[in-house]
């Protein structure tokens, strides 16, 4: 059953989002020297500097809202019903190396169920903002506006995108493997920017395995309000509790087919 | 020794930017039917419309050079002195995938030679231009000017990049693992723009094979105007004819110990 809002969460988000940017914008593409070993690098700083300014804001806005965040954890008791679920730099590979492609991640969980999230890119000005039970809205300097994800019903037609092969760690990389032989084609990179562009229309598939709830919570209201579907790589809803793997399927009906490939038993050939 | 470039040879190159954004913007991000085999699809179109419109600015202005373009293919003799190489969408997966690390490359070669190197993303509107004998330049929102690579002697400290393992056909495989083993880091994804990012000083090395002349052309003046070096896996200059690797480091000092490992002999363990 879709819940109702807290009155202005949308607007907390918001704030959390512009807030984020500003902390990490002055350290994006800041010049370093690459010996520097200390705790105080550039994406450590804005890491830190963000998720402080975005708890500061739940706190003040939802004082009665649990708040678990990349940088430094909180609760997921459950003995609250709200939880901001937050990732001030997702991709942080990205932002070190200078690409455009991080993103800040805001979810507001009812129960353990993302029901807001916010995706944000702060160099491009991008912004992703699903909400259960509504159309999933994009905005940007060209063609905002609602959006939604392709039909495409059949693997070997689908676009395949994963963060890096390095996060496919035993068993998860011949499960990845046997669901990229039977796709048209892989791209790799993106971090949640991958699932945005998935909810945009431009990726059919994305599977990935090593996930915290930061990394793929803000991501389920995106991906499912374009007409997505966002499960485990066994088909069960996304989870506190569960193994980190995540699967976004662009249009469900290529779901089935996309949970046997990467099933245990599809690596035994 | 350096080269005078022809008159008005970087206008020449900024009139073919422009023309390759008017031609590829539209189509980026279309919304199309996965299952359109047809060969109209919006990369095609933005392609084969990119070339044309630049094709047709360089014969206007320089009736006597050669060009050699990824679509259209051309001459390459080196019976004239100057040949433009043209790459109107350099990463078309990423194109494909709506991810704005797609570039235009724009090359003037002297005798097989890179002297002039253009990188433009029409998305984000960043634009790099290297000029042999020229410090490289940076056209961007933000922190536009004269950009440098950065100091980075120790490749157990270098960020490494790559676009795609997919790429790496045996034996380059190996060769890459090899690598891959001693550097702090791998990212993933990125074409040319990984070059951009290492002229910028946010990358230490790019290392990256299966390459044509118009993948590379245009990178040598950027990365080398930057303090970087450019060569092939041997360590020998990028030339028309070459195998295929290309190396790029941000620091030369770090180019012996980087050619050592990429040596099909540091592959036997």
């Amino acid at each position: 059953m879709t819940v109702i809002l807290p009155a202005h969460a949308l607007e907390t988000a918001r704030l959390c989002a512009a807030a984020a940017r500003a902390a990490t914008l002055p350290h994006f593409r800041a010049r370093t020297a690459v010996e520097d070993k200390s705790d105080d690098s550039p994406v450590t700083v804005a890491d830190q500097g963000a998720e402080r300014a975005m708890r500061a804001i739940i706190a003040q806005h939802h004082p009665d809202h649990d708040i678990l965040g990349e940088e430094y954890g909180g609760t997921s008791t459950n003995r609250r019903h709200w939880t901001w679920v937050i990732d001030p730099i997702d991709g942080t590979r990205a932002f070190i190396t200078g690409r455009p492609s991080f993103t800040t991640l805001i979810a507001l969980l009812y129960d353990g169920r993302p029901v807001l999230g916010l995706i944000d890119q702060p160099v491009t000005g991008e912004r992703w903002i699903g909400i259960e039970g509504q159309r999933t809205t994009f905005e940007a300097r060209t063609m905002p506006g609602e959006i939604g994800t392709r039909p495409c019903r059949a693997l070997d037609r689908a676009e395949l995108s994963c963060t890096s092969p390095d996060m496919l760690v035993p068993p998860f990389d011949d499960r990845f493997a046997s669901l990229k032989r039977t796709v048209r084609r892989t791209s790799w990179g993106g971090d949640a920017y991958g699932y945005g562009l998935l909810a945009l229309g431009q990726i059919d598939l994305v599977a990935e395995c090593t996930m915290k709830p930061w990394d793929w919570a803000a991501l389920v209201p995106v991906v499912t309000g374009a007409g997505g579907s966002m499960t485990d790589w066994a088909g069960a809803p996304l989870s506190l509790d569960g193994d980190g793997t995540v699967l976004a399927c662009g249009d469900p009906a290529m779901h089935a087919d996309a949970i046997a490939a990467l099933s245990p038993r599809a690596t035994i050939r």
